[in-house]
């Protein structure tokens, strides 16, 4: 019988296919294999492949990957439906997903109002296609997880209503453009809540339970921050309201309360500091002292008690949630035990073997290397048993999170080329030189010397011809390291200086050859392009400061969870984007420096002669597409002349109420978002400071020491914040070159960790 | 023989007239007894009081003040230099030398240039007797302790140098002005460094040193700040200096380094946003990308990690200060423990008993009741001993750090006087009227009502007359709490918000009495007092809801500290006041609203005419005198518009070498100053999140408890952090209404913790 058939007959002999829960695995292959002889008569050694060893390893793999990755999914254990749950992970969907989420997204580019207009049935054709692949994407999910658990999810409910609303609204708009009336396409505020709610969206969801755990606290201070400014704007309308002062537009000052309210939650911001006072102070020095213990109070104060408030129930927010990503983990970890375990001797302790081991471990990371695996195997079996308890397996999605980078001691390939050249005493002597410290710095130098020539006039022919020299010094530093050390160790994934000035030289290379050989036709771009390269050329030279490399390495290292607020500053701005073009679009037009329309003086608007937003040449700043609605954004999120762009320009042009808007914008991204910014890159900075090694990376180390590994010769530990728990990165990276003999090596740097300052 | 003559004959004998250190106190006795009886024939009873009993208490006593109040003064230990230091440390002497420090600063308003100028030898005359005060004070100090501790410190020898050089300078100015030549009182700016250096200025010492301990680390991330600078303005020059672009006023766009250098620092600032983006964001939108990278780099995760790296800083020193301080208090008690040791049995540990104990608490805090002192020494002496160890000694600085405030339940004046009548059905339901929750609402409905009556015209008669009416309510109901609580209790030191609504009802029914008694000549200052206690009388509503008041106790906690930060602030504006009123003083003229004066236009200065700081009216934003220039430098503190203030302003009128000063302010007081504050109120909120008791608190609770006793029913725990180390206040508050039965309080609300938000 062949074995797919037999498969069948056992799995119609016990429904599941699966061995129930809880139940030892050598015990269940017993059972499966009395089965299959009793009723099928097949008898136990051919049994061996297909009693659901497969499947049970597949789904080890999946709990052990999910654990690693931190991944809270309650999919179907049905082997189907866990080879479904593999195909769902596989990187190759994600990044589809993602393409088309990016597709939906730049749809804003081409919709009305567009930076390039497409015709309406082309966008919508295009966004059809978006919401299939979402929905065939929500069905690939549905099919994997448990039925009950799919419905309870609100995250999948709020996809459901997204794509629902957002083809409702497509219907209606196409409706409604087809019979020429106005339409308003107001799902488009929903396509990045898209984003959020997709299952690879944990670390962006994570950033917006923060923010929501942080809102009520932060609401009682916003409460007494706003009755702060109630009660000085009440005392600043009674104080200077019938002084019969003006604004320096000759408008009375400060005779309204509802201006004065607005007045100053704007001087809060401190965008109309201190024109708004000056009227005031000019008629008496003592209401400057009204104004400043206003802005100590307000600006001061309380927005420091916002970040406290949002630091603090961000900090205890991550405790919680690693405790409980640590649980999930173990727990996952072991339910992968479960299905693993063996019983070696009667009544004695389940086990896992190191041979189901290492099968579990190719099936979770097939690229892992064989010394890496025997490494990772020896850290739990520290006894040498050749098997592992529950506790040390549970170990294994930590031990697979730190990240070994093992590079082999290769011999350089000219020494096996021409073995007697490479190794004469001139060559010798090269290799010592560019290993000198005195190298480093004579390219410093020359590094700074080019620094100034870039700020020559590049017109002089001596400059422009000067430039030919720095790049061939560039290219020859390159090329000269590269004979000392081996190319593969130069390049190795983690030496990102290396790999920054090679390609950087060599697009620079590239880009001067393309400009001087296209010398009359010289055009613009390809001028500043060369410009930017040679600039970052000289970004190098931080890497020489060791003081500057550690900072550097700790902004890179929160890089990645920069991106998550990234994604979470971009739905937002999206958000209001979309509303903020439908408010206003149209209502500023900005013409080119060289249109001699006379509008062009009052950004097409006749409202808007003669106000500071004319005058300060803001036109540009509108919300007639997407781009330019972004770029404002950022500009209101830097908040300095605020104001101004909402109120000589925006609430002029609509309605006195277009302040909303503007306000809303600042309260939910500058208090609430920034601050919570804030929070992170302070707490990330911190844990970079208090550093301690864990006990797995001690024991780790403690292996790598005993076991004498060949191929480390410096061991960088360096500890990875990401946006969810903590990561370790053990970084084995010869610096050493080759033609030195590695027993000069002092062993006292065998470890050196970066990471305190 | 009479006592003070035998004191001196037995310090003849004994030259020191003190115990030697270590030697137990009883032996001491017993040995100066010894020497009375053979050297002077003076029987051991007849000496008990005066070998040394007092200066013993004396010294004891001041090592645990010093403990209590952290000071860490070596002085003498002879007894007249204890005596003396006993008299250093008079709280008469203290704010007398403050009084005359803030003398001394506040000369600079009468000095040239002057707010109100008087004569040169009258500022003079008034200095040097300052600088006498503070010569004495010295002295004094420098008798109280060690010569060689004394010329090791570096603040005294900071004094002498000051004082030194101010005389030094006065007397060049003197003779400079007498022989009618320019001078300049250049010693002005080391006025403040005074307040740094006295040995009363611990705290803010310990500011600047925290400020100096983070400097070394914000140096390496401000140069790598500067760098990018560097790096993004060429990039900025090679980019747009070659498109001809212009600025608004038509001036060439970006084709200096040194003016973008200046332009992208203050960007970082946000200060000239979007302005400086404006030109090349017409041109293209891509630069736009360009200012976006840069803002993101440098405002926003540059400035996170400045605060980052100071918050650190701060926290690490913190945490060594508060440990240095606890190890110098044990070292402190255990000293004076030593001093009134004594040995119960032969052999036995050293103890300190009761009545020694008791001697030395009155000494130390004479105004403490003797229920409280009683108290102390039951948690001290926990198994009833009579006598003390040297490990409950060394509790006693914390225990009196410990604030209790007793408050004895006393009956209300009116049932001593006509108790039938207080004790009546009618006064009985009055009773309960007021302290019903109601009668907190329908004040609070009330304060909501006046509020909209304060914003309507007050020149109605309608509304002027209502004040009268709510005037007459809050009376009402100050009177309606007096009949109800005991007025001791009503008006008790920590009644923060009965005092502050009595001082307000009353302050402004004089101020309205008085108004309306002048009614024709009504003087607008008094109508301005009138209308800010008008207005002030809302605050209270505040107090009703729980949330806000736990908000605002908090930030009432902080504000000592926050106090320490006001001098340091002081200390630097002083500094920069002074520098910027010798550069910049008499440039800017202000005129009045009414002149008629051409010159108004530009400030006084034709280099100013058609500046934006002339067209923003910018004029009184001077350095002409002391308090223009702290306003002014208040103004650049908050930022906004400082690159007008300076660039249009104060470069255009001196030279463009004035943005040194501007900038270094900039990054002395908003880049370090400002970020400690934050990192301050950051860390002050968190010690108040996470409170915890102490264990002597819980000791003190527990004891409280145990006595049960008669006068604590409702027992508030708050936590005070000012800079230094932690104190505890266990507050003793009586709430209940003298006319309710003290039986029918509830004992579940005993212990109410206020801290936890």
């Amino acid at each position: 019988m062949p074995p797919g058939r037999l498969l069948g007959e056992v799995f119609r002999a016990c429904p599941t296919g699966r061995r129930p829960r809880g139940r030892p695995r050598t015990r269940w292959r017993d059972y499966i294999s009395r089965l299959a002889w009793e009723r099928l008569g097949v008898p136990p050694d051919e049994l061996e492949e297909v009693a659901g060893e497969r499947e049970d390893f597949n789904l080890a793999a999946i709990y052990v990957s999910d654990a690693q990755y931190n991944r809270n999914v309650y999919f179907d254990t049905l082997p189907q439906a866990v080879r479904l749950y593999m195909l769902y992970n596989h990187w190759a969907l994600k990044v589809l997903l993602y393409f088309f989420m990016l597709v939906n997204l730049s749809l804003a580019i081409f919709e009305d109002p567009a930076v390039y207009p497409l015709p309406i049935w082309a966008t919508m054709l295009v966004e059809i296609l978006c919401l299939l692949i979402f929905t065939i994407r929500l069905i690939h999910y549905a099919k994997v997880i448990l039925r009950d658990k799919f419905w309870k999810d609100p995250k999948n409910i709020c996809i459901i209503v997204i794509l629902t609303l957002t083809l409702v609204d497509m219907i209606i708009y196409g409706a409604l453009k087809a019979a020429n009336y106005y339409g308003v396409r107001w799902s488009r505020v929903l396509r990045p809540l898209l984003l959020v709610n997709v299952t690879e969206g944990r670390q962006l969801r994570r950033a917006f339970r923060s923010i929501r755990n942080a809102l009520p606290q932060i609401f009682y201070v916003f409460m007494l921050f706003m009755f702060s400014i109630l009660i000085f704007s009440l005392m600043a309308l009674k104080l200077l309201g019938k002084r019969g002062l003006t604004n320096i537009n000759g408008t009375p000052y400060f005779t309204s309360y509802l201006e004065i309210m607005f007045d100053l939650y704007v001087l809060v911001t401190t965008a109309n500091s201190p024109d708004v006072m000056m009227p005031a102070y000019n008629a008496n020095f003592f209401f400057a002292v009204f104004f400043i213990v206003y802005i100590l109070i307000n600006t001061y104060i309380f927005m420091s008690v916002f970040l406290a408030v949002v630091y603090n129930s961000y900090k205890k927010y991550l405790k919680e949630e690693v405790r409980q990503l640590v649980r999930a983990k173990r727990h996952k970890m072991v339910r992968a035990f479960g299905v693993l375990q063996e019983q070696r001797e009667e009544g004695g302790e389940p086990v896992v073997t190191q041979a189901s081991w290492n099968q579990l471990v190719r099936l979770v990371q097939p690229n892992l290397s064989n010394a890496h695996r025997e490494l990772l195997w020896s850290v739990s079996d520290d006894k040498n048993q050749g098997a592992i308890g529950k506790v040390a397996f549970v170990q294994l999605a930590d031990l697979l999170n730190i990240e070994i980078i093992t590079i082999k001691s290769r011999p350089h390939p000219l020494q096996s080329l021409c073995p007697s050249l490479y190794q004469s005493a001139p060559s010798k002597l090269l290799c010592q030189l560019v290993q000198h410290r005195a190298f480093v710095m004579v390219y410093d130098l020359i590094i700074l010397v080019n620094a100034v020539f870039i700020g020559l006039d590049e017109e002089n022919p001596m400059i422009a011809n000067s430039e030919w020299v720095f790049l061939a010094l560039y290219i020859l530093e390159i090329l000269l390291k590269l004979y000392v050390f081996e190319p593969r160790v130069f390049f190795s994934k983690h030496s990102f200086w290396n790999w920054f000035d090679t390609i950087i030289v060599i697009s620079a290379l590239i880009a001067t050859i393309i400009n001087s050989v296209m010398n009359h036709f010289s055009s613009r771009q390809i001028l500043d392009i060369v410009f930017i390269l040679r600039v970052l050329r000289l970004i190098r030279v931080v890497d020489s400061i060791k003081r500057f490399r550690i900072i550097i390495n700790t902004l890179i290292r929160i890089g990645p969870a920069i991106l998550t607020f990234g994604q979470l500053i971009i739905v937002v701005y999206y958000i209001f984007a979309m509303v903020g073009m439908e408010l206003f679009k149209g209502k500023v037009t900005f013409y080119e420096q060289s249109s001699t329309n006379l509008a062009k003086a009052y950004c097409g608007n006749p409202l808007l002669n003669g106000t500071d937003f004319a005058k300060l040449n803001y036109c540009k700043n509108n919300f007639n597409n997407v781009v330019s609605s972004f770029i404002l954004l950022v500009e209101l999120t830097v908040v300095n002349q605020w104001h101004d762009i909402l109120y000589s320009g925006f609430a002029t042009v609509t309605h006195i109420s277009a302040r909303i808007f503007f306000v809303l914008f600042h309260i939910i991204v500058v208090i609430v978002i920034l601050n919570i910014f804030v929070a992170f890159v302070l707490e990330a900075f911190f844990v970079e400071y208090s550093v301690d090694k864990s006990d797995l990376q001690t024991s780790l180390e403690r292996k790598i020491e005993e076991l004498e590994l060949a191929v480390a010769q410096y061991v960088t530990l360096q500890r990875v914040v990401s946006g969810g728990p903590i990561e370790w990165v053990v970084h084995f990276n010869i610096t050493r070159p080759i033609c030195e003999e590695p027993s000069k090596l002092e062993q006292g740097h065998k470890l050196r960790d970066d990471s305190q300052l």
